[in-house]
């Protein structure tokens, strides 16, 4: 497998380094060698977005995904109108910082049934698609982990997402490929080709599975750290013709705990020797 | 969907009930009237298989399964040779116990890919079918939720599974559906229905997933405590042809807190009413 040998590739996740700031990530990235950012919008809340861009052109960083919009099901009517605001507010924001997807996390509502869900995913991505066609802005569909199809993400693995996205048959949604949540898929080198084959990789995430993994959520390792094969599913995602950022998205008690100076050069070690 | 009017087809694992000894979930579920027990082989260390036998006899209990055999894969030879005996000891105690089966928990090694996992599944099956055709006693391989690839099962999926009975291609060898493990995933239905053609059902666990789960191993809930459509699963798998128990297998240290005898009862509840 071919090795990465330079980070020009290399984007990191605001949430990676959740102690930061917006500005301290966009200049810690930026004096580290890091040119590539996926901004996670609660760090956007009572900002002038203007500015953050003026920041992010100072810097010279590029913003690959603005994180995150989704959350289609809800049992309640309201519920769903109201989420489907935020998208489109999510859109405005991807817009005014230069970012040319938003990343969905689908949602999942444990009151109704997955199909029913999975339905409202489909309808809400739909009546999306004008204004993602208007701004530019891509919806990437992010299949998570089964063990979020509870209340996180109905959509559980790249068959099913790629499903929706050639149901929907847009030039505008497309998938975002987390090593996280799709390793242990036996089908899943072959379902890369096939979104491969559309131009359908918007997106590639990476970081590691711990063993043992003792939270739900913020037990995430560093690549290298756990079992997932980085750099094989990176092939695949290369030999299906993908040629964007690798994502760097680790959510971790344990190394948000470091100093994040130090850490950030953890991760690019990290990078090079495992991703 | 059909309800179920009465527990002639409940079965209890006796770590439902852990606080209990083998002794007391034998007694404690006949005075209950349940009538099938599956039992977890580290109740037996120590026990005289001969005594356990007589006292199933004596309260009218059958013994559905024991559990576990497995965990196969290893980078390291003499585990796996160490593993293989172990299986041949659960088949000789699943015969002392008049068990028709043993459920195997397939295993994964970390330190391997996947793909070597699954093959030394494959191949430590393979091996154990002599003596589980001389012996009489069923192997039910048992796919685990994708949470746990990472080290206790590189079989994830009811589609894996049936792959794999399908290549082994022995009247020993199906499988132990577990709602808990395979309720996310938009194949079910369909991989229900191929391994019921080859009357590959050899078992049903039944239990839900809470929303939010706390914890990896031990925050199963109680049928109606959760998301899972269990009474939509039961009957995909009796449409399929199966006809056995209905197993109530929750792990959960909330549960094991309450008073055993009264957590019985809204077992017995929670089967009528949610399963």
């Amino acid at each position: 497998m071919r090795s990465l040998t330079n980070y020009s590739k290399l984007c990191v996740h605001t949430q990676t380094n959740k102690p930061w700031t917006i500005e301290e990530c966009i200049t810690q990235y930026a004096a580290a060698g890091v040119s590539a950012i996926s901004i996670w919008r609660h760090l956007l809340e009572g900002k002038d977005l203007s500015e953050i861009k003026e920041l992010l052109i100072k810097n010279q960083m590029e913003v690959v995904a603005l994180v995150r919009g989704g959350f289609f099901p809800s049992v309640d009517d309201k519920q769903r109108a109201l989420v489907l605001e935020d998208n489109r507010l999510a859109m405005e924001q991807a817009t005014a910082l230069g970012a040319p997807q938003v990343v969905l996390v689908c949602g999942a509502d444990p009151n109704q049934s997955l199909k029913v869900s999975r339905q409202q995913i489909k309808e809400g991505i739909i009546a999306l698609l004008p204004q993602a066609e208007q701004l530019g802005v891509k919806l990437s569909i992010e299949p998570l982990h089964p063990m979020y199809a509870g209340d996180k993400s109905a959509i559980s693995s790249l068959g099913q997402a790629n499903d929706l996205c050639e149901e929907i048959d847009s030039p505008w949604v497309g998938v975002a490929i987390d090593v996280y949540h799709l390793w242990w898929d036996d089908q899943l080198e072959k379902e890369i080709y096939r979104c491969g084959k559309s131009d359908n990789i918007f997106a590639f995430h990476v970081c590691d599975w711990r063993v043992p993994t003792i939270d739900f959520l913020t037990d995430r390792g560093l690549m290298g750290e756990g079992c997932i094969p980085v750099k094989q599913i990176r092939e695949w995602v290369e030999k299906a013709g993908f040629d964007g950022y690798n994502e760097v998205e680790v959510f971790s008690e344990r190394l948000w705990a470091q100093d994040q100076k130090l850490y950030l050069e953890h991760i690019k070690k990290a990078y090079l020797n495992h991703s």
